[in-house]
């Protein structure tokens, strides 16, 4: 195995990381000469491939700025000069630079540090990010604050670090809008490495073409119609011509655009051997390329083709980081993400994939036959089972709108007015960026847009990356369905009717958002003991409600078990967990509970409410989201709103033991951010395991009841 | 009083208005003459000068897009070809002649259309919108899905009309950017006139200027580095000049942008005698002029100058229409809204101004000793009383970002993190457009932001600007403190907190947003009967819960009135409510009903909702929101999950009628959208009024209790 405990990696190349690991702050990288730069590059370049196969991560974007960080740490002066890593993914190697080089270096000191920039970690950090775009507009505010402050605001210089990628997010545009018009030392570098996180889309990128081929002195200028002034480093590999350029920018008195042509995943090669570099602009390119090809299956043929020199750099970049996914090998580099660091080879697709596959494959046939049906994926397609394949095939049927997540909705809302059948992908945590798109173009036009909601719910992401508010997002905003699919047949089914032509009977009149099962579904699936009840075999309605349950029946809830006393009520992901309480609380606690899967969080289902009032006493909500704002608490308050008069051998018909009006506990995430903790201790923080279910039920019945 | 039902001024002018009535569809513009197009723009133009004095409404920039709408429908084939108008405020000259003229000629039908485009007014409005910078990417859907489908769609040319100030909105950018990549017909309009709401704001405007200075050939042309076609028309406002250039991009195979150079309130003049219009460019320019000086206060001097030919345009433009608004009079215009209808006038301020005013107020002194402190308005600054004077003295301390709440979140952000002391200012329904800055940049980065909340909660306001969801918006966001003060003073003291040094003790360490008063806080500010219990005189803490209500302790909650059984929490805008429904109870059912203020939404005072168990066997929350996602169902949840032994008898101390576990009952707003509703009329549907509160209060204990 190579294992993050495996540090055989780092021993073997502990001569060569002498001047990395003594770096403790960028004074250390002040004090060095010309030469030991390009060799502290070369030292960076081999350690961010080590850890790359070792743990993973967005090494393609840092692998790209490796002589651009040396330089911003050669030439400003953090913290007083605050530089701003746009998404800050790309902030590996200023973190080396600022005291943290030991957390790459080292196997088991990886988890010190996060992927993004962090002030908790260092005095060199700005702020947490991790979504895109906005690094100009906080370099704003730190330069606003600079400029009314004076000298005793302690800050110099203010630097925007941001990729040609993250230029098309609108708030990128606003920023370098407001920029240009407020005046003083604002330096925006921005890192063009000729594409986005699979490739770039947009029609700024041919006059950005032809700019970066004149040597930057073609218009239009993008910039410049900003109204800032322009450098262009051609040479933005070149760890001199970056000092240079850097240097002379220093204390500018007006915006100015630092524009530098660098080169995605530079040093990064895959199953062939590697060009040599020219004119020492990837210093160590040689070496880390053998490293890289080394280590790479010498068997793949998925694309992945030789580093080249940067100083003739079409056409290869698009295809240098493999794109596809089909077949999992070492060392596999999407873009700026390594996809499947050593650790992780040979595991199946994670619930992203996993079901994201299944939704295309349940789209790609309809192609032929529905020329307005359109994938949408505002960037970030792999990591959500768009393949490379996919896309391929689709055709025009897929839209990659870059890293936009507010033109992707509108777009998409556009497209259901003229009578297509828009579908967007992305995660819970990005589409927030899109929340007033959804309010009005979307739901208030009633555009039949479906939202496929990726990483919905509780994970072990990160503190920018998580989705545990995507039902107090989505589910309260007035006219949008959002289902909460138990299973993959379930969650195809929701999508096929979130897709159905307008106007067929059953077919929903406005949005669909799609929660993505996550984890806790995908195990259930391929395990079927984890759903006790149903066994995983397709869950059939043991007990109608309202509904009909037939295929455009989405809305009422299912119950799976009809017991009496308690009902478990498990919302998507919880399913799962409801079913297990259940067993439980049958074979050691003599209760026979209901279990209901809800299927969707957008409305209660009076009718299955209504019907729990005569044999019930309690009613338990499970969501693996924020309480506050979320599903359970309208269950809660559906009780509390609706009383009956109590039941108690009034005639009602109601058992001895209910009073017709039941109570209601609620199970769910606190309102907190939470980062890189492990779902499973994230479950235990709230309650939501079988034990903590079960003595909470035990509890309250022994309370209450007695 | 020139009065809605007064129609003297249409009466004069049915002779002048002839053609106008006779428009019933775009058909019947085609049919007329070149000279007959001019006689029409004149018709226009007359009406909307003679509805903008009536109603009131967004007449700068109508009156600027007369001969263009003109021109449009004369060129291109509405329906089939699909027009849409950015933000759709400048939209009533198209629906004059799509059909709906006498919505604009006759003061007793001004209420039959709404104040933007709407689909269900008419075929030819493509979308319900109201928000800004969307227009480009509808457009680029409604050509996908045309492109797809083919001649199936029934779709001909795409259109989107977008002024120079949307431009500046994160969107608009992202959707040129696409549009330009996906190809085919997709033609933008970009209406410039040099201003946005107040003036524009952003490094693209010198560009831009130069670029119309050289009739459209000068370099960086911003279009084109989108990668657009481009054409340019100087005479925006000559209807011959526009029906030339729009027929010359219909049917174009790719995308292009049409830059045309209008004048915004063309045809509308101030206090002074008019030039005359040269060269025909504005229809009717003379007459409009006559007409607008007349119905002008001759005596004001605040800045309206006298319109003038836009061939010659500069420099008139941006203190053409008064900015300032310290001395309302007849048929003032700040930009494109008509402030001060003729009805209006004399009126006192509305909440926004008033309380938007006060806290200018209380910032202004402060500027002198604290540089870094930051008024942050996204646009509409008048609307929210941050007046043309506070903007002139505020000087560096004031930034109008544009039309950019996400840029101008982000900027507050970087501001926060220098050490600076942003506040930021807009309407709650804009604020949707920052939220995931509000999530990431400001508070997961703990930013010491202050966001002023504008028009929050119910309001008769269309369906685009509601202000009903902003509870379940910001409240939900972990680590956001937001504030509902139901009072002048509440309302200052929260914005001090919210303002004061960091780590000055008892400072808040993370954002703050304050939710402004409205409506029944001013009223009961003015009208001290509103308030009967506390009577207006500034609310007294009659009963302390934990906190001290230092100047410091905001969050815990204010009980004005001890009494027993029943609880009313009355939430900001509703707090005066509660009042007087306890008056009520008390003086007709004898019940002694508590009262809370609970001053803020984001986190619960459990102290105080643990002091009401003894004595209280109900509690009502109110808030004039969305219940589902909002603040009420918080309470319910909390006594639900929070439930105690059964109280009666037990020895617990309980008073006989209690549990120890009071019912709770929420009243809000159901999760709708709702369109120029009047505010009774939504109390009346929600049950936010007195007889409601009442009834529901004696009804329950009369069903629950005996």
């Amino acid at each position: 195995m190579n294992g993050m405990g495996d540090d055989t990696v780092n021993t073997q190349h502990n001569d060569s990381d002498t001047l990395l690991r003594g770096i403790t702050s960028p004074a250390d990288v002040k004090a060095l000469s010309g030469e030991q730069l390009h060799e502290l590059c070369r030292e960076i370049r081999r350690t961010l491939l080590d850890y790359g196969h070792l743990h993973g991560g967005h090494i393609g974007s840092n692998l790209g700025m490796v002589e651009a960080t040396v330089a911003l740490h050669k030439v400003f002066d953090s913290p007083r000069d605050r530089i701003v890593f746009d998404v800050s993914h790309q902030s590996y190697v200023h973190k080396m630079l600022t005291g943290r080089a030991a957390a790459y270096l080292d196997a088991d000191r990886f988890g010190e540090v996060t992927g993004f920039t962090n002030p908790d970690e260092s005095e060199h950090d700005q702020f947490v990010l991790g979504h895109t775009g906005t690094s100009i507009s906080l370099a704003c505010g730190l330069a606003k604050t600079r400029d009314m402050e004076g000298p005793a605001s302690g800050i110099g210089n203010v630097v925007a670090i941001i990729g040609d990628g993250s230029l098309s997010s609108g708030v990128a545009f606003e920023g370098l809008n407001n920029a240009a018009e407020q005046g003083g030392n604002i330096i925006v570098i921005v890192n063009d490495n000729e594409m986005s996180i699979a490739g770039d889309f947009g029609g700024m990128y041919g006059p950005l073409a032809r700019l970066r081929a004149s040597g930057g002195t073609a218009q239009p200028n993008l910039f410049e119609a900003f109204g800032f002034d322009y450098r262009y480093v051609e040479r933005g590999n070149d760890v001199d011509a970056l000092v240079d350029a850097f240097a002379e920018v220093k204390d500018i008195d007006h915006p100015v655009v630092v524009h530098i042509h660098t080169l995605k995943g530079a040093g990064y090669a895959g199953g062939q051997a590697a060009d040599t570099a020219a004119s020492g602009e990837i210093a160590g390119h040689d070496v880390a390329d053998e490293r890289a090809a080394s280590a790479v299956n010498p068997g793949n043929d998925t694309g992945v083709k030789p580093t080249e020199n940067i100083a003739h750099a079409e056409p290869w970049h698009s295809d240098h980081c493999n794109l596809s996914d089909h077949e999992p090998h070492e060392g596999q580099c999407e873009a700026s993400h390594w996809q499947n660091p050593d650790s992780s080879l040979g595991r199946p697709d994670d619930p992203r994939k996993h079901y994201g596959k299944l939704a295309m494959a349940a789209l790609e046939p309809r192609f032929a036959t529905e020329p307005g049906l359109v994938v949408i994926s505002p960037a970030t397609p792999g990591s959500n089972g768009i393949t490379h394949e996919f896309r391929e095939c689709a055709g025009a049927h897929y839209v990659d709108t870059g890293i936009t997540e507010s033109h992707a909705v509108a777009f998409a809302a556009g497209i259901a007015r003229a009578g297509g059948t828009p579908v967007v992908a992305t995660t819970a945590s990005f589409f927030q960026r899109a929340y007033d798109q959804f309010f009005q173009e979307m739901s208030l036009n009633r555009s039949r847009v479906t939202v496929l909601d990726f990483l919905g719910g509780l994970s072990g992401s990160d503190n920018t990356h998580s989705g545990a508010y995507d039902v107090a997002m989505f589910a309260n905003i007035p006219g949008v369905t959002m289902l909460a699919p138990t299973s993959q047949s379930d969650f195809l089914a929701g999508l096929a009717w979130a897709t159905m032509p307008a106007g067929v009977a059953g077919a929903p009149d406005g949005p669909v958002v799609i929660r993505v099962p996550g984890e806790p579904i995908l195990a259930a699936e391929r395990d079927t003991s984890l759903l006790p009840l149903t066994g995983g075999r397709g869950i059939a309605n043991v007990c109608g409600t309202a509904g009909d349950h037939s295929d455009t029946d989405m809305l009422s809830w299912r119950v799976t078990h009809v017991g009496a006393r308690v009902a478990l009520i498990g919302l998507g992901n919880t399913y799962p967990l409801a079913e297990r309480a259940a067993v439980e609380l049958a074979e050691h606690h003599n209760i026979d509970a209901t279990v209901i899967d809800p299927r969707q969080c957008s409305t209660l289902d009076t009718a299955a409410l209504e019907s729990l009032r005569a044999e019930h006493e309690l009613v338990v909500t499970l969501e693996d989201g924020q309480l506050e704002g979320g599903w359970g608490e309208k269950v809660t308050a559906y009780y509390a709103n609706h009383r009956i008069a109590d039941g108690c051998g009034d005639g009602t018909g109601h058992a001895e033991h209910t009073s017709g009006n039941p109570r209601v506990m609620n199970f769910g995430a606190a309102k907190e951010f939470t980062d890189r903790i492990p779902l499973a201790e994230l479950n235990e923080r709230y309650g939501l395991t079988v034990p903590a279910i079960v003595a909470a039920v035990t509890q309250q019945r022994r309370t209450v009841l007695n």
